[in-house]
Order: structure tokens, then sequence, then C-alpha cells
């Protein structure tokens, strides 16, 4: 009883790292994240509503993801400048999941989104639960790069419908652009007037002050352009229209177990996005700032957020770039910042949401517009050409995955592409055979580096470079194999040296096992040196090392090869059999 | 011209094994090789009609498979031995992939599945053509037990309802073993009869001659036994009716994008398990016999068996363990055996199918459960726990997952876990300090296994056990950073021994550059035991090393030593800055 008592504290504190630092709250830093905190209400708002339209959802959902996701991870996370809201990436997964499976109508779509986003959360709970943190390294930074410059166009070109006021087109990137081009003669140039000077404010203002909040100036100003000319009226501008006031009541989606079931390698592959941009915003932040941050309690954190949004139908909630961004450069020093901003959209849920029934769409497609655009990074993909030519093509594999087919197809083969590079490199084998250097006593390197180094006659003294699995397994056994039956004059003695080798896994072992019935079959005789008192260990309960056994075994490679001058090989496999 | 002219021949052979040994093949061989064939034969067919059974589709898709099967891997393949025939897993994987879809009629169930079987063989050519061979070693043998092990028990549970002459229940194997039960009073117990006495006799006839035909005797036997006493009019046992005769016509079946879009996944897990079951049991005919398989060549002929037995709306083909094993005891000696076995086959289409009109289903149920009974093997299993007790967990799991929820599932748990263990495995750091041996000049090692080791003061030899690529990046990077903090007295030299590193991709570069940053915003000096050639001129292009830049490079481990030891690090740090 009394050990669990006090071994509580210590998991609490570790599990919801509000409790630590908000002990430590200075409450001077307040005004400061106030101010931080005001500065992101002034991005998130207009960006959430948005990606809400990235999504397929209506533009309130941004707003309840921002609610949702700035609470919850600033009680659970542990960057303290991230800011977790809807994300324009994410949002594309999501709308991409959900249109493949046909929802009939909007408020399907509606459950279905959110059942996703719950989904996503239970596996972002369960990941963390299991410390599956390092799943973060396996997305490639040039497979990223390509998906992510492939996507921000994809959501650009998503957008240019809402720009000139025509239908929304069908089918991948180019066909949308087509689509949009050959209606031109129906576009509404009242809308693109108000897109394009809306677009132009966004990438304009910021170069005249960077306090100035772009986002929402022209936001304010749409709506007030919108209403004083009765644009909708009018002119026919699409305008965002009525949205529910009041705040949502969370709730869990109608949805059954086999839709559920359908939902989750797009659940899987959206975590994996959302988190590997989440790790790599806060890792950087945190870098900067000197601090560390926990990738297993950032799943957990995200988990959270994304089970908070889910329940008030918003969107996936993931580390935001550039709210990140604006909140550090804000001062930010606390997820008081978060809490803040979150406040402030809860106001606005309350009290502000009548006057966005005048904002036109086109000031929304030119606020995607102006997002993603940050997105759009040609440079850097142009580095990776210079530096990793052979990853510079699995970047455009991914790039091109999104722009011709679709951006969960992309995201398909981004991580097929990674996972088959990441099985590759793990089944490869590192096998090297090893000489004694010329003027040494008893230096052996390996033979294919150095070329004065000499073999001993008879004798293959085999080296892995890297431990030996299952994956590899067969691999180094085939190497070996190669080894031995390449070697002039004929090999009498094999020398095993196991380098970085702690244990032996049963398929290794079962491999291995073969390979020294092999070798027997051969009359060659094997040593092992046994740097490990495991493998040791391990090598006898499975039988191979015994009395009189097939394997002799010595401590360092000096040992085996002192021995092996003592009695020549030749004699001794002649004296063994 | 002229080169591509003098290439193909070589190009022909290597990719049409059959034009390699068809010129070397002695006529002394063909007695034996059809021998083999007839052999093979009795069993290929009562076996193939059985496990059209289990995948849910008519029996002569059972001998389709066979003939499209072994005539394609005859041609293709680089076994002498191998059987490529309809295989129980992955008639029991196409069966749950297609039942999902919920097909309206058995037609389109015919036309789901023969377009399963089709894509398996697209995605088998694709992955020969890209030389992905070394996908074979991702499931663990601990993994494929546990799979193999539910999976036999899923079939043949699957098969009692046919034995007691029951309607079929549904659910996981314990819901359908208890719908069994709870139905026995309504059993047919001439079904029962019929069936336990093919059961018995099947066990039994091997024991009393092997040369015997134990699946064709009992096939005859049923059929003879059925057709006298006129068991489906008299007794209302269940038979397998008329059988179309003929050969079929190939053809490609009409099933929507879609559609085959869903099926891509689970058609990547039935080649996986496809084959890593062929190339475990062509492994070990080739080791036995002393030639070698080539694994890529073995992901075409696989290919090629499946899109001819898709296109003849077969099964899955895949390498069969049994019948590999019957080829090779009747002393096959090339795939004239299975040519001849598929002249059998041919034959028993064009004129024996109208005799199996009377066979009674409980026999072919007889049949099925006697082949996986082979796969039972639970002492394998008890040998992993004995020797590997965390992998064989992760055997349970997959058992578990095929038991409990669908085969299918307990494919995607097998695989994920194993998916899980090569990203972990490939994302740990391999970071070790190096400290002097006393006594020895200058022989560096890990100080965590030599207790004696001493290290420099000041200086942190860090070597990297395998090579940094991006999946390990971030953990090797962190491991240096805890490394750098925790040693005392502190820091203000780091040297770099990657001693298996033969290059640097974009993302260990990045990361790599952080890390200089890091260690340069702590006063610390760098150098780099650079014995690859190539690394140094990836670092050069990346901008880190350059005159008067941020790393100096050094040819081995004793020359940094040397140096350092000449200007000693303090110093030199001050003099640098």
């Amino acid at each position: 009883m009394s050990q669990q008592t006090t071994g509580r504290p210590g998991w609490f504190e570790a599990h919801l790292p509000i409790l630590g630092w908000g002990r430590r709250y200075q409450t001077s830093w307040l005004s400061r994240d106030m101010v931080a905190g005001l500065t992101l209400w002034g991005l998130v708002v207009p960006e959430g509503m948005a990606y809400a339209g990235i999504a397929g959802l209506p533009p309130e959902a941004g707003l309840y993801t921002a609610m949702g996701g700035l609470i919850a991870y600033a009680v659970f996370g542990s960057s303290r400048q991230l800011v977790v809201v809807g994300t324009s990436a994410t949002a594309a997964l999501l709308a991409g999941t959900v249109v493949a499976l046909k929802p009939e109508d909007a408020e399907t779509y509606a459950a279905y989104a959110a059942a996703l986003v719950l989904l996503v959360g239970v596996l972002f709970v369960l990941a963390g639960l299991a410390k599956l943190g390092f799943i973060a390294q396996f997305l490639s930074r040039p497979v990223m790069e390509g998906f992510v410059l492939g996507l921000a166009i994809f959501v650009a070109v998503g957008q240019l419908n809402k720009l000139f006021g025509v239908e929304k087109g069908e089918g991948n990137v180019p066909r949308k652009l087509w689509h949009v081009v050959t209606q031109l003669d129906e576009a509404n140039w009242w809308s693109f007037a108000v897109g394009i000077a809306a677009l132009a404010a966004l990438f304009i203002l910021p170069r005249i002050s960077k306090a100035l909040p772009g986002g929402l100036v022209v936001l304010a100003g749409g709506i007030l352009l919108s209403a004083v000319l009765d644009l909708s009226g009018n002119h026919g501008v699409e305008v965002v229209g009525t949205l529910p006031s009041g705040l949502p009541s969370p709730g869990i989606p109608q949805v059954d177990a086999g839709v559920l079931w359908t939902l989750v390698p797009a659940a899987i592959g959206i975590l994996l996005v959302s988190y590997s941009e989440a790790l790599g915003v806060a890792g950087s932040l945190a870098n900067k700032h000197g601090y560390d941050i926990d990738p297993n309690q950032e799943l957990l954190a995200l988990g959270a957020a994304n089970l908070s949004s889910g329940s008030l139908g918003g969107l996936v909630a993931g580390g935001s770039m550039s709210s990140s961004a604006v909140n550090d450069g804000a001062k930010a020093r606390s997820q008081v910042s978060g809490l803040s901003a979150a406040i402030f959209v809860v106001l606005t849920i309350l009290f502000l949401t009548p006057i966005f029934k005048d904002l036109p769409e086109a000031v929304l497609a030119a606020l995607i517009i102006h997002a993603v655009s940050h997105l759009m990074r040609v440079t850097s993909l142009v580095k990776v050409r210079r530096l990793a030519p052979a990853e510079f093509w699995m970047g455009i594999l991914a790039f091109a995955g999104v722009l011709l087919i679709d951006v969960l197809e992309g995201l398909v083969i981004a991580m097929l592409a990674s996972l088959l590079l990441v099985i590759y490199r793990s089944s490869r084998s590192s096998v090297t055979a090893l000489g004694r250097l010329p003027g040494s006593e008893d230096l052996y390197t390996a033979m294919v580096r150095n070329p004065d180094a000499v073999p001993l006659d008879g004798v293959l003294i085999i080296r892995t470079d890297e431990p030996v699995y299952y994956a590899n397994a067969v691999s180094n056994r085939d190497a070996v194999r190669d080894l031995v039956r390449s070697t002039v004059p004929p090999v009498t003695t094999v020398v095993f040296d196991p380098q970085t080798q702690h244990d032996l896994d049963f398929t290794t072992l079962e491999i291995l096992t073969e390979l020294l019935d092999w070798l027997e079959g051969r009359n060659i005789e094997v040593h092992l040196v046994a740097t490990h008192s495991d493998l040791v260990a391990i090598a006898k309960r499975a039988g191979l090392i015994h009395l009189g056994g097939r394997v002799h075994v010595a401590p360092t490679l000096t040992d085996v090869i002192a021995q092996l001058k003592r009695n020549p090989p030749a004699e001794t496999s002649a004296a063994d059999s």
C-alpha cells in the first residue's frame, strides 16, 4: 500500500506535465503568455475555420479542434511552445479517408470524421502506453519533404474553385486544375477580386509589421466588405452562412465496427504524419530553449488532444508548424499561452459566431493558400537532390503519388517506400573476412578495406559488423557460405568474431544451426570469440556449445589465433573426426 | 544492337531456368520424374479439391490451380523439387478477404477471388522485378509458427460442420466450435461415419506402406461407397455434385478499380505468407541437394504461377510443404515431375470429373483436417518458449489473433508486431564511449564492457557499433548528448569513430549538423576518424568539413589521439575560438 502511494506522485507528474510546470510557474510570466495567447488566437481562429474547409467539415469544427486540442495539450504535453490545433496535412488526409467511404449525407460524413479523429486519439494513447515513441523516425526527411510539398500543392489547387467561385472539380491535381481553367467563363469575378485582395494582404501585411495579426485583419476586412456591399445578395459571392453558436456538447458518433476497422490503416498513416510533424517542431523548439521533450509523453498528449477534438466533432489535432512559430515569436514561456488562446476561442464560439455569417468563402481559400505556401519548400528538395540523389527520388515518388493519385495514396506510397528501405537495410549481411595487418603482432582488420592484410592459411576469420537477428540472419548465412566457397586454399577452420552481438533470437539460432550443419558437412572446425557471456549462455542452452561439442569458445580473437597456431587446423580437424 | 543481342541469352536463361536445366536434362531421369509426377498427382488432386473448399470456391478450382501453378513454376522456378499448388494458409486468407467484401452471389465471389489471385500474381512479379527477395526475412520464425498453428486449428474447426453434416457456423474459432456442439442433435451420423473412417484411413495408411497414395485411396473409397449406397439420396449425406468437365478458358474477371484497391493490403499479406513459406521449403530442399535458389527469381516464378492460376479461376498458388516433401520423397530430380503431374491433372479435368459427383463433403473435410494436422507443431513453439521467451509471446499474439478474431486479422497482428520489432531494432542507438586498455599502447575498447579501460581526460571517444541512418539518427544524437552531459570532468573534445559507416543519408546529415551546432555551442572540438573516403566526401559536400571548418579529420583513432596529445584539447579550443 504505502509503496503504491509513494510511487504515485512521480507517475502523475510524469504523465501530467502541467503539475510539474504549474507548480514552478512564476506570475511574472503571465502577461507575456497572455499576449502570446492573444496573438495565437488571431491565427488559429481564421486558420481553424479554413482547415475545416479542407477537411470537408463546417467552419466551426476548426474552432472546436483548437478548443479541445489546446486545452488537452496544455495538460499533457511536454513541450512549452508547441501549438496543437488542426493542421493542413491531417485535414487533407481526413477528407481523403472519409470521402472514400462514400457517406450518403453531411451528418454521416461528420460521424465518420469524428470516428476517425477518435480512432487516431485511441491509437496515439495506445502507442504512448506501449512506449512506441521511436516510430517518429520511421518516415525519412526526404520522403516527408516530397509528401508535404505535394500536399501543399494539392491543398492550394483544391481551393482555386472557391477563389474563382466555380464548382468543385473531381480527380487528381492536374484534372482539378484543368476543371478550374475550363470553367473560367463562369467565374464570379467579385469572388475572385475579394480572394486575391485577401491573398495579397496576407503576404504584404507581415512585411509592414510583424506584430500585425494578418489573418485576423483579413478576416475582419473580408466580413466588413462583404456585409457593407452585400456581396452574397448583390453579386452571388459564396459566403460561410450562419454558424451554430454555443459550445458543442461532447459525444461519441454512432459508427458500426466494420467501418471503424476499415479506418484503422488510414488512422495509422495520419498518426505517423501528425506525430512526425509534431515531434519535429517540438524538438527544434526544445533544442532552441534548452529543454527536453519526452517522445512517449507526446504520444499520450496528442492522443488526449484528438480524443478531446473528436468528441467535440473537430478535426485531427496535431502540432502546427506555423502556429508554434508564431507562439514562440510572441515569446510564450509556457502552455499558459495555449490555455489563454483556448479561452479566447471559447469566447469566440460563445459570442462571435454570428459575425462570421458574411465571410466570403474566397477569403477562407486565400487563408489556406497563404498557410500552405509556407510548406512549398522547393529549396530543401533541391538540397536533398544534391546531397542524396537516391533519396531524392523517394521524395519525388511521394510527391508524385499525392499529385497524380490522391493524398492518402501518396502517403501509402511514402510509407511503403520507407518500410521497404528499413527492411532492406535491416536484411543486409554485414560479414567481412579479417586478415592480419603486416608488421603488427595480432591486429586483424577487414581485408576488403586493407588490401595489405593477409589471411591465415586455411583459416577464415569472419566478423559481423552489425548484430545478426531474424531479419538479416539468412543474408549473413549466405554471405558466410559464399566466403567459405570462394576462399583459396580451402577453408579448414572458421572463426566467428561477432563484435557487437549481445543476444541471439530464435530465428538466428535456427539458421546458425543450419550453418553449423553445413560447415560440419565440409569437415570445417568452428571457433567463436565470445565477448559476451549472454551470447555463450544462449548458445549453450540451444545445444550449440557443449562438452566435446561442435563450437570451440575463446574469450578473444588473440586467444583463438594462439590456440590455432599451437594445433594447426588440419591436424585438429583430423583428430576431432 | 549487337551488344543487346549478345546480352539476351544470359538474361533469358536467368529468368527462364527451364532453358538451363532443360538443356542439361538427361533422359535417364525421365522415368523417375514421371513416377514422382504420378505420386504427386495422387496428392494434389484430392488436396486441391479440399483446399478449394477452404477458399469457398467449387472443387474444380483446386484442379485449375494445380494445372496453372505446376506448369508456370516448372518454366520459371529455380527450385528442382518445390511443388507450387494451392495451400491451406493462402486458401483461408483468400476466403477471409473475399467474404469481407460481402459479394452478393457465387459468381461475384469467384470474380473477387480471381481478381485477388491475379493481384497477388502482379505484386509477386513487381516485387521480383524490383529485386525485393529480402522481404522473405520480414516475418520472424516464432511469429510464423504462432500464425501457422492458429491457422491449422482455424481451418480444422472450420471443417467440423461438414464432418457432422450440420450448418456452417459464424464468428471466431470458439464460436464456430460451440455452434457445432449445439447442433449435434441435428448431425447426420452417416456423414460423420464416412468422414471419421476417411480420417482414420488417412492417418493409418501411411503407416502400413509409404508408397500408398493415401489421399487417392480415400478419395476413391469415398466415391465408391457413396455411389454404391447412394448416401446422398438414401441418407442425406452432402456430396460434391456435378463438376464442369473440359479445360477452363483463361480470362480476366470484371472487377472495378475501387474493389481492387481495397484488396491490395490483403494481397500484400498473402504474398508475404506465401513467399516466406515457399522460400523456407525451397531453401531447405536446395540445402539438402546442394544447389542454390534465387530469391528474386522465385518471386517471378510465384508471380507467373498466380497469374496463371488466377486467369483460370483458381486459388492462390504457393510452395506446398507437404506436396514438396512427397515429391522429394519420390526422388524427383527436376520440374519434369511437376510437369507430368500437371499433365495428369489436365487428363483428370478432361475425363475424370464425372466420377467426383458422389464424393461426400465429409471426405473432403477429412482430407483437409489430415493435411493441416501436419501444421500443428506445438513442439516447435515449446522450443521457442525455452530459447526465446520474449519472442514466444509474439508468436502467441499471432496465434490468438487467428483463433479469437479471424485469420486475416491474425496475420495483420503478426505483421504489425514484426514491423514494430524491425523498426524498434532499427531505431536503437548504438553509441559506446571508448577508453584505453591499461597496459596497451593504443588499444581503445568499450568502457561499458571493460571496466578497467580508462578515458582520456576531457576527451570523449565515441564509437557507433551499427551504421547510422535515418531511422536511428535521432536516438544516436540523443545518446551522444547524454554522454557529453554526463561525463566528468566536462568534455572539451569529442572524437567520432564510426567503424562500420560507409555512407550518410540526408536525414542523418541534417541531424549530424544539429549535433555539431549543439557541440559548437558548448565549445567542444570535434574529430572524425575517417576510415572511409566516401564518408569524408559526403561530409565535405554537405559543408561539414572545410578549410578551418568545424570537424577535424584523421585516418585512424591512433592518429587523432597522437595529435590530441601534442595539442591538449583545452588549449586547442581556446586557440580556435
